[in-house]
C-alpha cells in the first residue's frame, strides 16, 4: 500500500494495455515534435547552451513518469522557471561560463532536494502562501520581463538586466546596431506564429480540415517557422551577415554531471531554489489539478512534490536545469490523448533520438525565431484582467496584484513575488487587526439576531449584544477591549454585555487576557460580562483558564437564551450550570 | 481642540491649583529620591557615564509632562531599554569611547523619530504585533540578563558579552581574579536590598508605623545603601584596593549635544531603534493603562506615542539615551499622589539640583552598590509562570514563549523577540491554514444546529452542512475546496452540500476562485453548492462577483431555512430571491 502511494507506477503499471500504449505513443509523438523548438528556446532564455533544455527534458519526464500522480502532465524547462533561473545563476556566474552551468545544476539539485523534503514531511500546504493575485499578478509580470528579455535576440544586439529598466536601457543603447537580417527573420517568424495561432485554425477549419486535426497543424506552428528560417539562414548563408545561431549542438546522450556543493555556492542559491521551487510547484499543481478534474482523477499535491523532487534532481545530474509540470506542454499531452505517465516515457524516448541524431539539423536555426516561439508563448500568460477583477471584489487583493506586478518588472522576479507575499500576509494581519464588531437586537418575534444598523430589530437599553466578526488573538485583542470600552463609556443605562461568539473561531492567550482585563475594568463599572455561542472547540479551551470562574456574568448557549434572561429577565437554566450545553455548540 | 489633543497640558493645565500643586510636589521629591541612584545605575547597565542617567532622566520627564496623556507616568531610563540599548550602540562602538555616546543619542533620536510618526499616522496599533507571551518571554529572559550582566561588578571582574553563554565564560574566566572587598560590598548590598524588600516592610508595621510611611522607607532603601557603601568605601580607602567607583561626574544642567547623522550610522542602528520604541512603547503604555484605570482616566496610545517621541528626541539632544515609561518609578510617583504631570516637571526640577550640586557625593560610590540596586530591581521582571499558564492554556502561546526566552537568552535581545515575533505570526497562519470545519446537524424539535461529533442531533444522508470555522483567505482557500471534494468522495448519496458561513468573517479573492472552482467540480458531479448564514460584510463583497450568479444552488439566510428547503422539501421564498434578506445578515 504504502509502496503504491510513493510508486503510483505500481499502481497504474499493473493495468497497462496495449490500448492505453497506443494513445500513449501518439500524444507522446506530436509532443516531441512541439518540444525540440521548445527546449532549444527555454535554454536560451535560461542563458544556457540548447543542448541543456533538451537534456531537461529527458530524465525529468522519465522521473516524474514512476514518481508522479498526474496522468496527463508533462515535465520540463518552463517559461517562469526558465527565467528564474536565469536571474538567480546570473547572480554567481557569468552566462556562458562554466560555472554558470554547474550553478544551473546545483539550482536543479536544490530545489530538487527542497520539493523531496517538501513532500516526505507532507508540507506541501505552504504553497498556500502564494495568494491567487500574487501568482497572478507574477505570472503576467513574468511574461512582460520574458517577452523583453527576448528582443535582444529579434533585434540582434547583445543585452542584458533582469528589470525591465535595464532592459529598456541595454536595448536603447544597441539600438544603432540593430541587424537587419536579424530582424528580418524576428519579425517574420513572430507575426507568422502569432497568426498561425489567431488566424490559422478557422482557415484550416474552414478549408474542410477536423478540428483535432486543424488544432495540430496550429502546433506544428514553431516547426514550421523553425525548419523555414533555418533553411532561410543556411541557403542564404546569413549567419555571416550576423544573424546569431543555435550552432553546434554536442550529438549525443545526455551526459552525467555533478552539482556543485561547495557551502559559498550553495548559501547562494539556496533562496532562489526554495524559490524556484514552491512556483514551479504552484504551477504544475494547477495544470495538473485541472487536468486531472476533466478526468475524475485525483491529485496527491504531496505525491507531487515526490515526483517533482525526482525530476528535479535528475536534471541535477544529467546536464539539466530546474524543471516543472509545464502548462502548454502538459495540454498538448492530454489533448493527443496521454493515458499514462508512460507516454511521459515516450517523450523522453523520442527526445533521446532527437539528441542523438537530430541537433546537426538546428545548426542553422536562427535564435531569432526561438526567441519568437518564446515571446508568442509567454503572451498567453500576460493576463491584466486580474487588476480589474481584484479592484472590484477586493482592494487588499488588487493592492497585492499591482504590488506584485510593479515590484516585479521594477527590481526583478524575485524580489517581486517575495514582496507579494510577505505584503498579502501584512494585508491579512492588517484586516484581522481592526475587526468588524456588529451590535445585533433581535428580529421581532423570532429567535433571530441581525446586525442593528441593517436590519430592524428589538434593542435594549441596558443590555448591548456585541458580536466580534474575527477570531480574538493577540494582533487583535487590545482592540475589542478598547472598543468595547468606548462604548460602555457613552451608554449609562448599559448594565450587561454579551459578547455574541459565533464568529470567534480561537481565542489566544493575549486574548485571554484581554477579556479578564475586560471583565475586571466591567465588574468595577458594576457591568456584567456574558458570552453567547460560544464554539465548541473554543469554549474546550477557555475551561482550562480562569475566566470562566471569574466571570462577572454567564455563558449562554444562544444569542436567544442571553436575550429572555437578562432582557425579558426569564429563568434560564443556563450560566454556569449551561457549560455543558454551552461546549456542544 | 486639536490643539488639546496633541497638547494635552493645555487641558490639565488650565484647571491646575494649589491642592494638585501640593500633592506633586511631594511626590516628585520622593520620586527624585529614588531615581538619583537608579538613573546612575541604568546608565552603568547602558555601558554610559553615570550622568548619561541622569541626564536622560530630566528633559524627557518635561516634554512627556507636555506631551504625554497619563497623569502618573514616569518617564527615564529604564532596566530593559538600557540593556537593548548596550546591545544595539555594543555593536557599533567600544563602550567608554565618545562614538558609543554618540552612539546611543542617535539611538534615542531615531527611536523618538519613529515614535513620533507612529503617533502623527496613528499607527499605534502595529505594538499589538508583540503577543503578549513574547513580552512576557521578552521581560522575563531580559530580568535574567541584566542580572547575569552585573555579576561582574559584583565580583569586581572585567567582563563582557550580550548572551548567556558568553557571560557565563567570561566570567568563568576572569573567577581567579575576583576583588574581595567589591565581594563583599556587592554581596551585603544585594542582601540588604532583598531584605528591605521582604522583611523591612512587615518589621517596621509591627513597629507600628504606618502603611505609606513604611512603604516609602522600603522606598528608601537603595538610598541607604549608596549611603552607607559610599561612606565605607571613601574611610576605608576600598577604591585604591580595586573596588570600582563611579568615579567624577561632571557637574552641570544637561549638555546641549547633537546625535550623529552618518548615513552608516543610522542605518546600522535603524532596526534596533524600531525594536526599542516598539518595546519601550509597550511597556509605557501597559504602566499609564494600569495606573489611569484605577483613577478612571483614560489614555490615548496614538498621543502616548508622540509624548514618548518627544521625550526621546529631548534626551537625543540633552546627553541621554533611549526611555520610555518605567513601572517601579511610575508606580511610586503614583502611590507618592501624583496628581498631574507637573510632578514630572518638579521630578525633572529636582534633578537637576542632583545634577548641579550632589554629584560629587557619589565619586566614591562603588559600582557594587549600583549593579546589586540593578540586580533586585530586575528579579521582579522575572517570572517563568508564563511557561506554566500558556501550557495549561494553549501550546502554540507556549511555543512562542519558550522560543523567546531560549532564544534571547542564548542569541540576545534583538535577535530573541524578533524570533518570536515572527514565530507568533507563523504559528496564528498555521493555525488558520488548517482551519475546524464541523459537520452539524439539527438539534430535534430546534432550529440549532450543532457539531454531531458533540451532540444529538438530526442528519440527512443527502445533504450535508460544513460550518468552517475561520475567515476564508488564500492560506486555507484549497484546504476547504480538498476538504469538500474528499467529504463528497466517501458520499455517494449526497445530492447537497450547505456551505454555514456564520464563522467565516472574511473571503478573499483566492477563497472566491476556490469557491467558484468547488461549485464547478459539484455541478459536475451534480451536487448543489448552497451558501448559509452569511454575514453582511461578507455577502456585501460576494455580492460584487460572478459567484452568486454561477451557484449551483441557493443562498439561504439560516441553516434552519435550508435545512427546511433541502431536507424536508419545503418551499422557502429565499434563494436568489433571499439575497436581501440575506445581506441583512
Amino acid at each position: 500500500m504504502t509502496l503504491t502511494r510513493y510508486l503510483p507506477i505500481l499502481d497504474w503499471g499493473r493495468r497497462y494495455d496495449r490500448e492505453a500504449f497506443a494513445s500513449d505513443a501518439v500524444a507522446a509523438l506530436i509532443v516531441t515534435i512541439m518540444l525540440i523548438p521548445q527546449s532549444l528556446a527555454y535554454a536560451m532564455l535560461a542563458g544556457l547552451p540548447p543542448e541543456a533544455g533538451i537534456y531537461a527534458s529527458i530524465a525529468p519526464i522519465l522521473l516524474y513518469a514512476v514518481f508522479g500522480t498526474s496522468r496527463a502532465l508533462a515535465v520540463g524547462p518552463v517559461a517562469v522557471v526558465s527565467l528564474l533561473t536565469a536571474a538567480a545563476v546570473g547572480q554567481v556566474a557569468e552566462a556562458g561560463t562554466a560555472g554558470y552551468a554547474v550553478a544551473a545544476l546545483t539550482l536543479a539539485f536544490l530545489s530538487g532536494a527542497f520539493l523531496l523534503a517538501l513532500g516526505l514531511f507532507r508540507l506541501g500546504f505552504i504553497a498556500n502562501f502564494l495568494s491567487h493575485p500574487v501568482i497572478a499578478g507574477f505570472i503576467t509580470a513574468s511574461g512582460i520581463l520574458i517577452a523583453a528579455s527576448q528582443l535582444k535576440h529579434i533585434l540582434g544586439i547583445p543585452a542584458s538586466g533582469d528589470t525591465l529598466f535595464e532592459m529598456a536601457y541595454e536595448l536603447g543603447r544597441g539600438l544603432d546596431r540593430v541587424n537587419l537580417p536579424t530582424l528580418v527573420i524576428g519579425v517574420t517568424a513572430t507575426a507568422f506564429l502569432f497568426w498561425v495561432r489567431r488566424g490559422l485554425k478557422p482557415l484550416l477549419r474552414r478549408a474542410g480540415l477536423g478540428p483535432k486535426a486543424a488544432d495540430y497543424a496550429t502546433k506544428a506552428g514553431p516547426v514550421a517557422a523553425v525548419v523555414a528560417t533555418t533553411l532561410a539562414v543556411w541557403a542564404l548563408g546569413l549567419d555571416s551577415a550576423g544573424v546569431g545561431i543555435v550552432g553546434t549542438v554536442p550529438q549525443g546522450l545526455p551526459p552525467l554531471t555533478l552539482p556543485g556543493f561547495s557551502p559559498d555556492l550553495i548559501s547562494q542559491l539556496l533562496l532562489p531554489a526554495i524559490l524556484i521551487s514552491v512556483i514551479g510547484f504552484v504551477e504544475s499543481i494547477s495544470v495538473a489539478q485541472t487536468l486531472a478534474a476533466k478526468r475524475r482523477q485525483r491529485i496527491d499535491p504531496d505525491q507531487e512534490l515526490i515526483g517533482l523532487g525526482a525530476a528535479n534532481l535528475g536534471a541535477a545530474f544529467t546536464g539539466g536545469y530546474p524543471v516543472t509540470g509545464g502548462f502548454a506542454r502538459s495540454v498538448v499531452n492530454y489533448d493527443a490523448g496521454a493515458a499514462t505517465p508512460a507516454a511521459g516515457a515516450f517523450t523522453a524516448a523520442g527526445l533521446m533520438v532527437a539528441a542523438l541524431a537530430l541537433t546537426p539539423l538546428v545548426h542553422y536555426l536562427p535564435n531569432a525565431t526561438l526567441a519568437a516561439t518564446i515571446i508568442v508563448a509567454v503572451t498567453s500568460l500576460v493576463d491584466f484582467s486580474i487588476l480589474s477583477r481584484t479592484w472590484t471584489y477586493a482592494r487588499a487583493d488588487f493592492l497585492a496584484v499591482a504590488a506584485t506586478i510593479l515590484l516585479t518588472l521594477a527590481l526583478g522576479v524575485e524580489a517581486g513575488v517575495s514582496a507579494g507575499v510577505l505584503l498579502s500576509i501584512a494585508l491579512h494581519l492588517y484586516k484581522t487587526s481592526k475587526p468588524h464588531v456588529a451590535e445585533v437586537g433581535r428580529i421581532a418575534g423570532t429567535e433571530h439576531f441581525r446586525n442593528i444598523l441593517r436590519h430592524e430589530v428589538e434593542t435594549d437599553p441596558s443590555v448591548v449584544f456585541l458580536r466580534p466578526d474575527e477570531s480574538l488573538y493577540f494582533v487583535n485583542a487590545r482592540f475589542l477591549e478598547d472598543m468595547v470600552l468606548a462604548r460602555i463609556a457613552d451608554a449609562p443605562a448599559l448594565r450587561h454585555v454579551v459578547l455574541v461568539c459565533s464568529a470567534v473561531n480561537d481565542v489566544d492567550f493575549s486574548a485571554l487576557e484581554s477579556l479578564e482585563a475586560l471583565n475586571a475594568r466591567l465588574r468595577e463599572a458594576g457591568i456584567g460580562l456574558h458570552l453567547a455561542e460560544v464554539k465548541g472547540p473554543v469554549m474546550d479551551r477557555l475551561q482550562g483558564s480562569h475566566l470562566p470562574g471569574d466571570l462577572n456574568g454567564r455563558v449562554f448557549l444562544t444569542q436567544n437564551a442571553a436575550w429572555s434572561c437578562l432582557v425579558e429577565g426569564g429563568a434560564v437554566n443556563e450560566g454556569r450550570g449551561g457549560w455543558r450545553i454551552a461546549r456542544a455548540s
